[in-house]
């Protein structure tokens, strides 16, 4: 079998590393054209890259970055982003009107009712959207997303329970690592020894683009999930893993069985692990019985990074609370959009 | 004036310290004995600390560290209690028969409805208790209680709004330092890097204590108020500084006037400003307007640490949420327990 | 006595407002000006600045700030400068042109042969300079430096042993603190949890620096005292603290008495202590004999963070080992400045 | 081939845990029991055990813990040991004098003449002494030592410099991370925001031990190399990985070529490389010519810890200054007695 060939916009970036790495040695992705910012096209990545992910692939090391423009990415058959949010927009847009297939973490067009947000576990039935986005949009090319890291996350221990979640209330907060904030985005001096009860657009996202994930296809578009929540998030002093306290607001009448959500969890699986997808975690949903657990430094090494851990399930009060860890880079972002494209490859979308 | 003459048991821990540091140059409390462990009695304070807040009061220094016993202490108008839970119990009721007035951080007879649980702000007027706690419990002495540092700081937000989260649910998640478990509580190891998502028995302690400090005096007995309240408390990175995520769940009906409730938090003041007593913070709840605030290592430095900050105060889908800061050694402990001596001897209680 | 009028540049970065703190109930030192970046001119000092460092004191909340040009310097005595060393060059010597008395912690000039480079303890005698300066420059008004932190720091200690250490040669590691780059000078992801080892400029910088300071005035310049050092400079992840592990190189016949050293640090003093200057430290160089010290957590907090703490000193292999640690922003930085001026004041040169 | 069978002696704490990972698919050893401390025997590895490492091997996961008697590793070839250092000399000593081969990182008898201490690449023909170790010591099995784990990391790049660095005098400081201390052996509060001058012990063993790695046999026993060293070791608030600033101080005549000593370092290879083991590093020594590297959150990941990272790498002054960077907790300890084990075997000695 070929290869899929795939570009790479954002290759020096925190997250593009990840998806180079990542793409090391894939059993059928192969990526042969890395992009990156004006100043740095023509540079060798090896020259151009600030890494910080072990050693850079050898095949990778010597490519020379090429430009954002849909001629530099004629002959791969998918793009993927890993751009900054506000550069994404007009970028990808120009690649998808030139006819590319562009797969995408940043921000720009997830909750476009015509372009689906894929949390492959979740919602791979959504990639169907693609079958009338061309005629609807009159694009030549396909967009696919990825949500938010905090989104990602979150959404897969809320979907075996999206019966009872879009209709009760949820409080949750989210403690989030400072990577979430990219590289450069908080200098040591403000947040070591320190705690920020604030992200800049956060609170609104997460339930908006879980609610986009756990909707269905009509016509050509999503119709959203209404997701009663409010939630407060909040920058904590570690490098890596998003955490979410999720409390859902029972009804009276409510009957819920907290040993059985712990088994449906547990045992959750979807399509990526019936067809044994090479980036997709055995187990989606870990389980922890153990008090003190998630816990970034113990929780994130498991299944590469691509599982998110549950633990400290219990009712009391009339409240359904569980706390859900998981790797922002990997499964909230570089993981979660290679698992996509391998969807995509084993339906057919590509 | 004579100063008040104070003992300290457990003087050479954290808090400890800290309450020696609070103590020196007191307009009219005097530190005359210091306390500690069996196997430092006799020695200077000086060799026996491993001090950790700048410099050793002078006058400290070269005192000779006593025993917990009754006769060490018997020259003492109050004895302060900074000791640890575990030792806590036997050693300060020993002190009561034999005739002290123990002042106490440590959580036994914390929930004693004859004990007063003292956060002078909030609910000096319980310390009429003591008129009847001889009586009742035929001690010679008084024992008065401070609450848990988590309960302390979150407790002073909660008191202008008694009359609504007595009637509504609340759905808190706490964010701890890592000094709350003692300066030896967590092992870099365990805790760098990472956060660990459950604190042994606090989820429990916060809505007890709270309704206790809320409640009213009846028969000499305190008649807890009701709190109905699911807590998740979270060990974080940092080193000093609890925040809590207070969200309260509205009714229908509730009309909320958000801008009234800041100024009713930001107004509040009690006994210790109007009688101005020496520890007492000027402002006692201070409002943050800046989204990103507060911040344990910008806003734990203003009034002395005793202060309460709160910011994000809003109501969103029918929640009430805000976020509430404060330090968990100097307004959780050391610093709410020379109030509340101060207090005691402004009504007469010493 | 009147008050001596100051205003500030650069007071919204970190050492403009330790400086700030600094002045707030000085006995005759009054901040009536407070300049800043183009942008924030015409605002409240209150507005402008993210101030880090508890309470903004009272008199300075409302100041507007004003700019760098002379004109809006005109009523004050002395000029201080906390700007980045990229502005400070230009708009110091405007300054300085256009008559005033600028003292400066920036970097130009510092070398300078008519410009003083003042730790006061070590080379008040320096101010000397001042009487030819303006002849000899045709400047109308006088230019005072301060040094580098890391050498403001560790010549502190070595000023007691200049006979020894311009004749030895001198191995030496600093482990500089990240507040040492600015506030915003590394990013969290960059230096958490990592050691970097290597900051541009710094290994030249310390030993030339600690070389003009031990040096002398001859014909109204500055002869440098030669100091033989090999340096290597490494940032580490804590907020405050340079420290300096000082190796000197014995010869054969040396004999150096291990005791009398230490007192000869413990003991030193100068100007600043004879004068009991308000910002002088009692005891300049405080010598620890707990060989786990000295401690950024611990020793900083000694003497406001104008005293250097020196540990860990014996000789060994005929090597003379000492561990060197002080506060950057405070001995360091801002209080340099501010005891600068007070020694001029007290000397006549202001 | 049969797999060589070892059991591990401490294999619950952090390095054991390491060592179980790094021996799980081995090509050749297999871990068949696994010890523990009293209190643990009889229980699961897996109930046991606080798993910091990812997922434990399925086939330890099940393995009943057993105790340090010989009776418990009758029917394995080599015993592991990751015992802590108070615990090991009784241990240990009974097994060996029961007849078994142990490979040790604890320190007891690191520094005996009669018994090799291995850092595979520097000393493997050390291991010669074992040919006389039984007959010499009247031992019916053998004892292999690895060094301290700043010995281990530290005395890499300075083989090749053996020559020079035996004829001249070194200054060096080390920067230790925390797990050097054991994952319980310094609290948060001790070490975080905080650096701590002084490591017991440490100071002396790194020249001894790198002395006796760089020594020769010689009639049986190791003449230790005179390694003319003042060292100073320094705690800094990082986990993983210990740095150390190397100077060795050149004599006038001395011409040093610093890219000959780059190229040396870089080529440097031995008998693991050459057997290709697969513990082995391909490169145990890498050169940076980035200033500022190495850095632990950088170069840790490659080589999977079992490489040095050396940078800085030049001499001014007359004095040849390095800055090394390795692994402690796999360089240091788990993986140089996996290494020390694979050459054995390799050799014939077991």
């Amino acid at each position: 079998m070929d290869k899929l060939k795939v570009s790479l916009l954002g290759s020096t970036g925190m997250v593009g590393q990840k998806m180079v790495k990542m793409l090391s040695n894939h059993p059928f992705i192969e990526l042969t054209k890395v992009s990156a910012s004006p100043a740095k096209i023509g540079k060798k990545y090896e020259e151009a890259v600030k890494w910080i992910e072990g050693e850079i692939p050898e095949d990778v090391k010597d490519m020379r970055l090429v430009s954002t423009e849909p001629e530099d990415h004629k002959d791969v058959d998918v793009v993927l982003s890993a751009l900054p949010n506000e550069l994404a927009e007009d970028i990808e847009l120009k690649l998808v009107r030139a006819g590319k297939i562009v797969v995408s973490n940043a921000s720009p067009y997830r909750m476009d009712p015509e372009v689906p947000l894929i949390n492959p576990e979740i919602n791979w039935q959504h990639l169907e959207l693609l079958k009338t986005q061309q005629s609807k949009r009159g694009w030549k090319g396909l967009l696919v997303k990825n949500p938010n890291c905090t989104a990602a996350i979150m959404s897969l221990p809320l979907k075996p329970l999206t019966e009872l979640i879009t209709q009760r209330k949820i409080i949750m907060t989210t403690l989030q690592a400072v990577s979430g904030a990219g590289y450069n985005g908080l200098s040591f001096m403000s947040i070591y020894n320190n705690i920020i009860p604030y992200i800049k657009g956060e609170e609104e996202k997460i339930p908006k683009e879980v609610g986009k994930m756990l909707g269905q296809v009509q016509d050509g578009q999503i119709l959203n999930a209404k997701i009663n929540a409010r939630v407060t998030s909040i920058r904590v002093p570690i490098k890596v893993g998003h955490m979410g306290v999720i409390n859902i607001l029972l009804d009276e009448g409510d009957k819920i069985d907290v040993e059985e959500i712990k088994r449906e969890l547990a045992n959750f699986k979807s399509l990526p692990q019936e067809k044994n997808l090479p980036t997709a975690p055995k187990k989606p949903i870990i389980v922890n019985e153990d008090e003190s657990r998630p816990q970034p430094e113990i929780d994130l090494k498991i299944e590469n990074g691509m599982a998110v851990s549950v633990g400290r399930i219990s009712v009391e009060n009339n409240v359904l609370r569980m706390v859900v860890l998981g790797d922002n880079l990997v499964r909230g972002a570089a993981g979660i959009t290679i698992l996509t494209v391998e969807v995509m490859k084993e339906l057919g979308y590509i």
